[in-house]
């Protein structure tokens, strides 16, 4: 397989795969306004898996970018942001699932969501629906009023071709979807691309 | 037993302990300016967790108090804020660590933190370090920043006797510690005090 060849993940869908440490993974927005919910797994313990409270205690801050690691449950580094074109990315916010569309936007017959789509990805690898954490959500914008502590699902920032890269840190299962939730991707579902290298 | 004594944890530790349905927490800062990181469990099936990440969407909101519920990872309620005399709790830090004070403190020999003892407390239930989620950390104050994202870790509001009351919306497992870190008690470790009834 040619490593550098871009896929892409349609509309309201997500994969898993697996990154070698130093390999470089570019998740890019290829229309714009569409996030990306991102995972990542120890390849050789599942039980190690990224965590927002590590990362947002470590970091003291909850806007990642350049520079900033993802750490795991375990305290290690997992991943590492090398490239950030957008710099507004959330970090706080489970992906979005059946339950999520029942009790957020009232629907009777909910979408799978990002969530029934990382756990249909991840399951040949083992990991099962209640493993999945708090994603890092590529492109999704949710401004905090820290007087209140109001936050808000606004519009991404990216616009098409925006990217933003990671290196793997140590051997790595990824889930990576394109975002299943309207208020997140300003009104519409469109694809997301990635491309593994190195 | 009777079930309204009230208990003290020691500084610097933790329990666990069952809550039945019905059944109401209080979380008691007995001296002031405490930290208290509480999780939990569905007893029957200890799967499922409390979930920042699934909270915070529903509520949008990061600070919760009177008549918010925690939700787990599966979407459903565990437990629900039914009195908070302070107003301003953290959802968004994992339990300090080990790890939390070699990354942030530099200490060479760092003290366990509230993750070594929820690790030690809920053991006994069956419940792996792997399975600690983000902590609901009654008293914690941390502002965030909203134009920067940056967070900072800020004295407690709470004074002595505050507190915190919560009802069980199913039986539970509960972690429950006085918080190890210095700069989350204002620079000194005190007791925290609980009581359950119901």
């Amino acid at each position: 397989m040619d490593q550098a060849a871009v896929q892409r993940i349609a509309p309201r869908s997500g994969v898993a795969f697996t990154l070698d440490r130093g390999q470089r993974l570019t998740v890019i927005d290829p229309t714009g306004e569409q996030v990306a919910d991102l995972v990542a797994y120890n390849r050789h313990d599942t039980g190690e898996v990224i965590s927002s409270g590590r990362t947002l205690d470590y970091a003291s801050r909850i806007y990642l970018t350049t520079g900033d690691p993802l750490y795991s449950n375990r305290s290690n580094v997992l991943l590492r942001i090398v490239e950030d074109t957008v710099g507004r990315h959330d970090f706080l916010l489970t992906p979005c699932s059946a339950d999520t569309f029942r009790i957020i936007y009232g629907d009777t017959d909910p979408h799978r969501g990002c969530f029934g789509n990382l756990a249909a990805a991840l399951a040949p690898y083992g990991i099962a629906p209640d493993a999945i954490p708090v994603a890092f959500n590529c492109f999704m914008n949710v401004p905090i009023d820290g007087a209140t502590g109001a936050l808000t699902v606004e519009p991404p920032l990216s616009r098409a071709g925006d990217r933003i890269v990671f290196v793997a840190e140590t051997d790595l299962i990824i889930g990576l979807t394109a975002c299943s939730a309207l208020q997140s991707n300003n009104g519409s579902f469109k694809p997301i691309d990635y491309r593994v290298e190195g």
